[in-house]
């Protein structure tokens, strides 16, 4: 039972109401392999880094499972840097610097010991670089899950995206995301619509407000759970996907019914990662934390109506 | 097995993205009636109009099993009206007109056949209005819920908005009116400092994104139903709120487990209150299409899992 993940390891500089940081180790492939490394054996990161990067950072997540053997590591050059600053909202925030550095050049390829994994999650990059991974796997995993955002959704790069999107299991994206690539504001409709582009599933994601599963006739729906405070939101979409991932990993079930569980269980994760800044949270869980929170989310959403009919 | 209910009935003017109505009967007390009224055997509206009203919308309401007698009838003068655009959003709105009215009239008072309600509903209107209704009850209802909105938290009137909210047991705003009422951002801190406000309860309704109860330390949260379309928002909070007492009113039960199902029966009335403009599509459900929507309340959050410890 194992992860296929491709995506940014990188550096960020984070803003919000509760303060600051320098940089700090984040990117989208390093809060999947946290999360994910709760539930699956073996999660194989795909990434590139500059040999400016913190390495003991990788050895930590090596000893949590986490294989970093596709991440390469171009020596003289720099890792990608992004910082930005929330607003109150903490659903909206502004992007200060990006810098793209190494991610310029990167062309993942996938080692052969990722070969087998049962479970690929697609970060959200460049979808050419998506469609070369997937290309480049001798036999297609038992899922394939893709992240992507607004910025694909663009002249330039929007076939290739629907490209790559026509190839997946499940598309995960935020609700501003899935009224853009549909053209439809109402997320019933654009659900509706993108479930012809190609994937079974589609996830909504939609922050504090919680998160949409959709599939063809059927619907659930997943809260946030409700915290005294957000923190950091940083990589809480990339931790959701991590988990969501893991968890079907772990319990090699695709079926609707478990990728509920897992939407839950993914949500847990979330909620962990936004109470401190980057990756910190993920860093010290342990089970029972897991199973606690997943507890608390039964309780939020749990009633009791006993129907006639 | 009755519920009271103080509030606007009136006519309103609303513009949506889907089209555009004259004036049409609203108003708070209109369309908690129209949907408490699936529930409660009788509701007891108390509320002031002109001569200019449309009185066969009463008779409507009186045939559903309204008691219109605490309805004062200002001769020669006008009904309070209200004019409103909508954003695309449709969680945002433009006042265009506010016409008061009888409105600047308005001393309820309570007509003796309704002191016996087992659930007084105050509608939203200025809290000094609603402490008159409180006063004037020999005997405390078995349940007092109270809307409000942030026009109250101002100088002139959060004194006695303070004064009512101790005296109830539900306080149900929405999340923007709990943040100015608590100053508090969190939606879980600012509960945490409106529960030492007076109200065992509080609900914060969150529009499309659903509602949540709280007590002490407890929590619920409901979704609202994803719709194709949401055509009219106008009166779905009252409609939420008319149906949450309706059915506690009905099933004579204020526990925190029957409050969790009166949030889902209000819920559902409220889907179905925006789908069409004003009140039409109250006025036209079965028992059947109640219970049918429940049921996909229950489908929508409904999961399965089993934790060990």
């Amino acid at each position: 039972m194992s992860l296929l993940t491709v995506g940014t390891v990188a550096f960020d500089a984070i803003e919000t109401p509760f303060g600051k940081t320098d940089k700090i180790v984040g990117g989208a492939a390093t809060y999947i392999a946290w999360s994910a490394s709760y539930f699956s054996e073996r999660v194989n990161i795909v990434s590139i880094i500059g040999d400016d990067f913190d390495m003991k950072e990788l050895e930590l997540l090596r000893e949590r499972g986490v294989n970093t053997e596709g991440i390469e590591i171009k020596s003289g050059k720099k890792s990608f840097f992004w910082s930005g600053k929330y607003h109150l909202d903490m659903n909206s925030r502004d992007t200060l610097i990006t810098d793209l550095n190494v991610l310029l050049e990167f062309d993942p390829v996938i080692p052969e010991s990722y070969w087998d994994s049962d479970v690929l999650l697609l970060g959200n990059i460049d979808p050419h670089l998506q469609l070369k991974v997937i290309m480049q796997l001798p036999e297609r995993p038992k899922l394939v899950v893709m992240d992507t955002m607004n910025f694909w959704m663009t002249p330039d790069f929007i076939n290739p995206l629907k490209e790559v999107i026509k190839k997946v299991d499940v598309l995960a994206i935020n609700d501003a995301e899935a009224r853009e690539l549909s053209g439809e504001y109402s997320l019933v409709k654009a659900a509706k619509k993108i479930l012809t582009m190609g994937p079974e599933y589609l996830i909504i994601k939609k922050g504090e407000h919680g998160a949409l599963l959709f599939r063809e006739n059927e619907v659930f729906f997943a809260p946030a759970l409700p915290l005294d405070d957000v923190f950091d939101p940083t990589g809480a979409g990339d931790t959701f996907a991590g988990g969501f991932c893991g968890f079907i990993d772990k319990t090699r079930d695709i079926s609707f019914e478990n990728m509920k569980r897992a939407i839950i269980y993914g949500s847990t994760m979330a909620s962990y990662c936004v109470e401190k800044f980057g990756t910190e949270r993920l860093k010290h869980l342990t089970h029972k934390d897991i199973e606690d929170r997943v507890r608390s989310f039964i309780e939020l959403v749990q009633f009791d109506i006993v129907l006639e009919g």
